[in-house]
This record gives C-alpha cells, structure tokens and sequence, in this order.
C-alpha cells in the first residue's frame, strides 16, 4: 500500500516539474487520481492564473474520480483565489481519499486537509514530503521569511578565484558544468547581475541548452523560457546594446528590470527605457541600491526567487547582508593564484566566524565538482 | 598464477610501507619469498644505510630460498653501493624466479632484472607497476628531475581562503582533515614553512596523531618520527624561541635547517644556531633567499622530498616558478569572502592559462573534501 501511494505521489511530483519555471509566484503542483490501481486523470499547474492540477486532473478523470485516490504533491488549497479551492473541487467529485506529499505553511491556503477529513475523506499527508519540500523550496522560503529566495551561482577555481585579474572568466568550469548552470536560470523567475557584469562579460542570461540535473524529479525538460533580467546599476551605466536587451534564443522578448539609485542621470534612463528596460528607483543604502529594497520590489513583482550570478562586489554585498539562502558552486580543478574571488566586502575577525554551509548536493561534472548548499543561519 | 603473483607482490608492496618515511633517500622497498605456495622469508628496507629487503628476506629463508620466488617491490639493484648488488645476493641464494612491480630508472641502479635473466631466473616486471611507482613517487620523481619533490598541502574554505583577514587560521578545516594532513608529514622527510607562518602560528611542525589514509597500502603505521623542519626565512627573523626548536613528541631532538639569504644579520645566526638550527646561507633572488638554491641544498642533504606548508607568500613562489610538483588540498564548507588565499604573486593573464591539476584523489572526510593532485606541466 505505502509502496503503491509512494509511486502515484512520485508521479505527481514529476508531473509537477513539468512547469518549472511557469508558475512562480505560485508553487509546482502535481496531482494523479487512481481509481482500483489505475490512473484515471493527472494534472500540473502549468502556470500562475491557470488552472490548478487538481482540477485538471478531476476533469480527465471525470465521473471515474468518484471514489477515487487522489495524489497531490502540495497540500490542496482551501481558499477562494484566482480559482475556487480544489479541496471543495475533490469533495465535490466524490474523491474517497488524499495523500499530500507536503502540507501548506500559508494560512491562507491552509486549512485544505482539515476541510477534507471533516467531509469524511480518508486524508494522509508526509509520504515524499522532503523531497516535496525541496522541489518548491522557493514557494516555502517566501512563505516563511516574506523574502525571495536568493541562490548564488558561482564558478570557481579550486583557489576560489572567478576570474584573472584581468577580469577574464571564460571559462573557469568545463562545459557541462556551465550546462547545467543554466538549468538554475530556468529554475528561478529572475537571474540578477551588478553592472559590472554586464561591462565585464555583456552576458545574454538566456536559457539555451541546460543540463536539468539540478531537479531530480524533472523526466523531460519543462517548456524553455527565459527569467526577468535583472541589473543592480545605481548609476545606471548599463549600455543600451547590451545583449541582454535583445530577444531569447526562441524570439521572446526580453524582460529586463533595471534597478538604479535615486538621482541616476535621466538621461541614461531614458536611454535605457527606450531599449526596452523597466527602469525602478530605488533608494540607495551605502552608495548602491538597496538591496533589501531591490528584494522588496522584485517580490512585489511576483519575481519570488533570484538566481544571483553576481561578480564578487555584489555577491559579496549579499552575503554581508545575509540575503543568500542557497550556493550553487562549480569548482574546477585549477588554480589562478591572483584574480577575483567568490565575495569581497565580506569579512571576518577570526575563521571561527565563518559563514557554513549545509551541503545537500557533492557531485563530480566530469573533472568539476558541483555542490549544493545552504547557508547556515 | 597472476592472482597469486598480485597477492605476494602486494604483500611485498606493504611490507616496505612499514618504514614510510625513515629510508630518504633511498625508495621504501619490500621482498617477500614463496616457495611451493608458503612465505619462507620476508623483508623491508628500513633505514638508508640500513639492510636491503632482499637481503633480509634471503636471510630469513635461509637455504628454503633456493628455488624460491622472489616478489619485489622495486627492481634489485646491480650496483655495489653501501651494500652489495641484491640481484647478486638473490642468484647466489639460488631463487628461481623474480617477480618486481616497478622497474628502476636510475641508470646506475638498473641492470638487476638483466643480470638476473642472463643466469636463468625468470624474471617478470610491471604487476601493481601503478602501485608500486605511486608509493615512491618521491624517489622516481627525484631520479627524473634532479629536483625534490614538492607537495604543497592547504586547507581552503569553499572561497578559497587559508585564513582570514587577521591572519587566524584555526581552524579552517575539520579534525579528520587535520590528522589526515599531519600523515603528510611523515611521508616526507623535511616539511618546510616561510618565516611568517612562524611569526604568524609558530607552528611545532611534528607528527602527533597521523591518521594515514594517504597511503592505500599501509596496514600499520609506521614508528613515528618529525621530519626534518625547514625555514625560509631570508632575513633570519624566526624567533630563537619558536616551538620549532623543541624536541618532538617521542622525545627527538628537533632537526631545523634555517635558510637565510646572503648578509642576514649575523647576530640573529648566531642566536639561532644557539638554538640548535642549522643555519645555511643562501644566494638572495628578487628580494628572497633563492628557492632553486634551497632544493637544491635539501636534495645535498638527502631531503629529497618536501612538504610545503607555506602561506600565500611562499606558495605563490613555489607555484609561480613551477616547483610544486602535487598539492594536498581540504576544502572546507565555509565562506570567509576576504582574507588570505593559497598562492599569491601567481597570476596569468586568461582563465585559459590556469594552472591544471589532474586530481588522483576525490574523498570526502566528513564535512570536507580532501583533494589530491599533479600539476600538469
């Protein structure tokens, strides 16, 4: 039985991946029904404003739902939104049973399962739950901190160093690990750089062809969409032919979110809007944008979760603050003696104070190792 | 037949670890003797000046050796050195065959196998080859290039750095790092250290409590001993007082070599070598006791080996004119953003020009990564 429940709840968490990247703000979702051992209706939230997967895959089902197990991996919500809560939508379907990989933490959604079992429904939740938990860690960070989800991604020799001093960073890590770099940017709505990434590398930020072996749950690539651009620019120095300004690999048009400091030249803003840029005033804090005011603005704009690929002034300035949650690393095994490193301006008296890492992923890329790893509050 | 081949010959391989780190500058070498299927005798080289293990072996044999198969470790020598020729003792015992893993490449020691197969011994090489030159790659290494061998060992936080900012150090890396790393220290003969790791740590520089994974054939430690200490400290300002002098933990008087530059202030030698160092003056290039001159001196010294526990001065040096040879590196799971990193004054113009290690050893150790590696030339 557990075994069984175990496989459905697997699908709907793969069935869940399918959308990475779509629905943020909202979490992934995934739901199966199985009536006598048979599937008879799947579904995933394809994208904020749609549908829900649990009425997708009531409306597959249909009248076969009736008496059915369903498989949800996010605990069905029980409030009246965008769309009506699918826990009245299963009661109404005539669903005997629910399982849920992981239960909700906002108030507001909360209240799903309770509303089930007072109907009668058999409820069970916490099967797969931490591998649910990790496949929206984005959806529960914001929940519980009101902050985006920021992910530092970095490429480092074995020396720490991201670049010779020359500024010169192509390419630190082998090719497949910079494949599955660019997994992240399909992984979080926003990609955000400082302005001297874009004087330094003038990167594109599009997602071309990742490697998707950050999200183990994911079988096929989700649909390819580029994130928001964002560019930390108190003085608004970015160029108007930067690269990051012209349409992704599949004709989309870019959207690119330039945060400047108050008082920036308006003539550069003007510039830079007619290149297509949202341009957002933002105070300043220490003689840059505020970066908690940068975060503010991009949650406001549904933009939850950030994939920093900042060079070492910015990251640095992130992890001073605090602001980092998770580090994606690439180190390579080489060595650059002087160059830039991971952080500058971050600093402390004696190594006992150093900042630590939980690592979740140490994986070897051919010759890089890749790690995973959250920062130790 | 070669499985039993591989099993004596390995045994042989073992029984010259037993002496790790007390035959410099002579190569660790093992005999083991079989005749119909049974050990009759066994030996390993444990001192330079002291026995050969061949010559102990036959000696345990005693006339059981006649017919015998001879497994050893290291090709016999043909020369008469402080010891008669092996291959000559192993003929007159009257051993029928010989088997060796690694074939001398010493011209002068060469000959053996030959002088061995031109009397009717059948005579093999090449089984555990790998094995057999890893576990004296100190010896190859120096009979290529005429140079000591040059392990430079660290301990780096994820970003690269070796201390922070104030210079403390303690601890970058985790327990089991640090007692895999004093292992180091027993596998060669000198450690060596600029003269501001002394100002800065004032370090004893002894074995205490090695845990010697590093060598995959030893079975037991070997009886402990300090390595031979070496200073560079070009201005002679090691402190007469520094942990270093003392003797070690069993007891043994300190063995410290401190390599000064030309016209270091004679005062300062003369308190030094009050203090029981041995004070070599050495030709001074750019600014710094030249670290040619000194390989050179250790390598007169029969110090054939060394292991660089030098901070970002010295190993950027050593790294920057080619002389590191392997690096020993834990990585800890740590941010420290600013502060001292592996090597400074290296530095190449592209990410292209890096220096590439090609990593023989990937564990984890605990928390930490620890990371072995040759510098590609």
């Amino acid at each position: 039985m557990r075994e069984l429940d175990e496989r459905f709840l697997r699908r709907a968490l793969q069935l869940a991946e399918r959308a990475r990247g779509h629905t943020h703000p909202n979490p992934l979702v995934g739901a199966v029904l199985v009536r006598e051992g048979r599937v008879v209706g799947e579904g995933y939230h394809p994208r904020a404003g749609e549908a829900h997967a649990e009425v997708l895959a009531l409306s597959q089902a249909g009248e076969l739902a009736r008496g059915a197990t369903a498989y949800v991996s996010l605990e069905p919500c029980a409030h009246f939104g965008r769309t009506p809560p699918c826990s009245l939508a299963l009661l109404q379907a005539g669903v005997a049973r629910v399982v849920v990989a992981a239960r909700e933490e906002n108030p507001l959604a909360q209240g799903g399962l309770e509303r089930l079992r007072a109907a009668g429904v058999a409820v069970e939740a916490g099967l797969l739950e931490a591998e649910a938990r990790a496949q929206n860690e984005v959806f529960f960070h914001v929940q519980k901190t009101g902050r985006p989800f920021v992910l530092l991604k970095a490429a480092l020799t074995l020396d720490g160093k991201a670049a010779a001093p020359s500024g010169d960073a192509r390419w630190v890590s082998s090719e497949a690990s910079r494949r599955v770099a660019q997994a992240y940017r399909q992984g979080l709505p926003a990609v955000a750089v400082g302005v001297g990434t874009v004087l330094q590398d003038d990167p594109a930020l599009t997602v071309r062809e990742p490697d998707f072996r950050p999200f183990p749950l994911m079988l096929e690539p989700p649909p390819l969409r580029d994130p928001a651009k964002v560019v930390l620019d108190t003085e608004a120095r970015t160029p108007p032919t930067a690269r990051l300004f012209r349409p992704g690999p599949r004709g989309e048009p870019a959207r690119v979110y330039l945060l400047v400091g108050k008082g920036a030249p308006k003539e550069r803003l003007a510039a830079l809007e007619r290149a297509g840029a949202r341009v957002v005033e933002l105070p300043r804090e220490g003689g840059r944008v505020s970066l908690e005011g940068a975060l503010g603005f991009l949650l406001e704009e549904g933009l939850d979760g950030v994939l920093l690929e900042a060079g070492p002034t910015l990251a640095g300035a992130f992890l001073a603050r605090g602001l980092v949650d998770k580090l994606a690393l690439f180190l390579a095994p080489k060595l650059l003696g002087e160059g830039r490193g991971l952080a500058e301006g971050l600093a402390v008296e004696r190594v006992a104070e150093a900042r630590k890492l939980r690592l979740t992923r140490r994986e070897w890329l051919e010759e890089d190792l890749w790690l995973e790893g959250y920062l130790e509050v």
